[in-house]
């Protein structure tokens, strides 16, 4: 096991596959177990981007997708990358836009060469390539980023799923061999990460994972999961795609998920996360805490004093009641989504950094035990 | 004149009708010409209550129509009235819930008892009488509290606002009795304001005054303006009621305005305003700044580097680009709405302190020249 200057594994657990380790950018250390929340356009949903520097949010997500639609990139080049643009000075991760292309265009037309798709905006046509992904994301200023890839629905047949990695395969290596041959285009190192693939057969994920190691990417994602298969399927294909990948890069699991997902991921030895899921549901009402998921529509939290988590350092959290914030959301008031957003997104973070804690006090897999234990108890 | 515990008026401006002064509450002093941010429904749209206090807002404002309807009376007196509810600690002033029955109900019948209306969420039946609107303010726990009156609609014959006046006036008296009669309900002393009528007749104006200082309200707003009539008649009446209120006694100019009329009425002798316009300007895209008003659904923002406005001492204002706000709007994110709104409020702070400043420095003539002309000179 070779450490390198990129990402540092600081330590394995003895009764579990989690890990703790730190993965370095020029734009600050990122301890893993991490969450990233996502900031899809430049803004991470009703959070300003100094409360993510509050909740110490050590790294957020952007969607190339998105952010190459809009503000589009003649203003992301003008402004010197997303960074400057939207006041931000930690790390970026950008994903490729394959996702979004693939899940918001029906019109979409894939070949060899890239994908072919039509602006959800204004209809217009664009092409990403696995070459013209790369130089967005080095306008866009990434601190790491994603190979564009083809993410296969569930469920998908083998013979679907084995072309769909042959192309994807053939797109990794493109995206490898252009990223390694151009510079970052705002002065700060650019890192490049894989995405595993292979749907829910674990031969086709293993030889997927094989091919790509060889390309000798930054780290490795675990892409193609959560969307629609059973829990379980996808936590085996976790723990068989960790198993597989090497150890001194970090792993992320896109896309995932409820906080319990997140643990169990991070047992089968998962470094990193991102999701919707917290931001998404604080604007429908639905909390995280540390006693459990709770929907302030309903009507017993009227009334309610608690405060909506002490166990949370973070201010929406410990100055105001679930009968305040009940009251936000029934009154229609921005103010409902900005507490719900941050305290959510604040959750996320004291799970991971909990998690964390606990790794490195050998503790972990007991207090995961308790902590769902205690997390589900009112359900 | 004489000064009271309440109001402490300061200083007198010798080149025009401004006035210094201090509104003493058990909440906080309130330094007057003061701006009160509308906080409709126990928030002040977009910004947290923390933003409020950073940005120093001394005092704000709620609706009791609003309030009344949702949380309710049951849910404010539960929680130990409107402070602690909105974990707000800073003074609260609110208004009757006259203005919104007149303006957002069509079916409202009055008598001289009071007036009955369908609430706009449920069409629930509602009666307001001079009396009860007392009692919830009271259940509220506002700071300053104002009396029912009925807001007559422009224009209005002579011959309808004298009727009007009359039926104001004894619900005034009925109202000033209630409160005279009645204690806090949560140990804080309360204040109460009587509210000027008299449509655009300065006569009416002048009775209208002159019978309500006899009955010796802690401070006097001066209503129905705003509601359609020429700037210049507006600024008339101002004057002129401003004249004939007494000196030792805080004075309110309700639902004024852009910032051009607040410190030509800050000329004349107001000193405390209230208006939707920043936050609600704000959520469409439109900021106040010290170079002029600025809407940012303009295109030739696309690319601008300029910040929101330097001379605002506001996370907004001096940390975003029009560039990147601009992008917020056109992207309908929420932080568009907070980053805008907490901007055009720090600006309207700005705007009253600098006009105090003025006042206490003897330039507040040449200071707002000054600032019109570079305000407007865009225009």
């Amino acid at each position: 096991m070779k450490n390198n200057t990129f990402f540092n594994l600081i330590k394995e657990d003895v009764q579990s596959s989690a890990r703790l380790g730190e993965i370095h950018t020029s734009h600050g250390i990122i301890p893993t177990p991490i969450f990233m929340p996502v900031g899809t356009q430049g803004t991470v949903k009703a959070i300003e981007q100094r409360e993510l520097v509050e909740i110490d949010a050590k790294i957020i997500l952007g969607n190339t997708y998105h952010l190459y639609l809009r503000p589009g990139m003649e203003v992301l080049h003008h402004f010197g990358g997303l960074h400057k643009f939207m006041n931000w000075d930690r790390p970026i991760l950008t994903d490729s836009g394959g996702f979004q292309v693939f899940s918001l265009n029906d019109l979409r037309k894939i070949n060899k060469d890239g994908v072919k798709f039509k602006s959800h905006i204004d209809g217009s046509s664009h092409i990403f390539t696995p070459d013209n992904v790369v130089d967005i994301q080095r306008t866009i200023g990434s601190d790491i980023i994603m190979v564009l890839d083809e993410c296969a629905p569930y469920p998908s047949s083998p013979q679907y799923i084995s072309k769909s990695i042959e192309l994807s395969l053939s797109w990794a290596k493109k995206a490898r061999e252009r990223f390694i041959s151009t510079m970052p285009k705002w002065d700060k190192p650019q890192f490049q990460f894989g995405i595993g693939q292979g749907g829910v057969y674990p031969e086709y994920r293993k030889q997927y994972i094989q091919q790509m190691n060889d390309m000798d990417f930054d780290g490795y994602a675990i892409g193609g999961l959560s969307v629609g298969e059973p829990k379980e399927m996808m936590q085996e294909i976790v723990a068989l795609s960790a198993e597989h990948l090497p150890k001194n890069k970090p792993r992320y699991l896109m896309g995932v998920g409820m906080p319990e997902d997140i643990l169990n991921a991070i047992e089968n030895g998962i470094d990193m996360f991102d999701c919707v899921i917290p931001t998404r549901n604080a604007r429908n009402a639905q909390i995280f805490t540390t006693r459990g998921k709770i929907n302030l529509r309903n009507a017993k939290y009227k009334f309610s004093d608690e405060l909506i988590d002490e166990n949370i350092d973070a201010y929406p959290s410990k100055n105001f009641t679930l009968g305040y914030l009940r009251h936000l959301f029934v009154a229609e008031e921005l103010l409902a989504l900005q507490l719900a957003s941050l305290h959510n997104i604040a959750f996320y973070l004291w799970l991971v950094k909990t998690a964390r804690e606990n790794i490195a006090n050998g503790t972990f897999k007991n207090w995961k035990t308790n902590f769902l234990n205690q997390y589900f108890s009112k359900e």
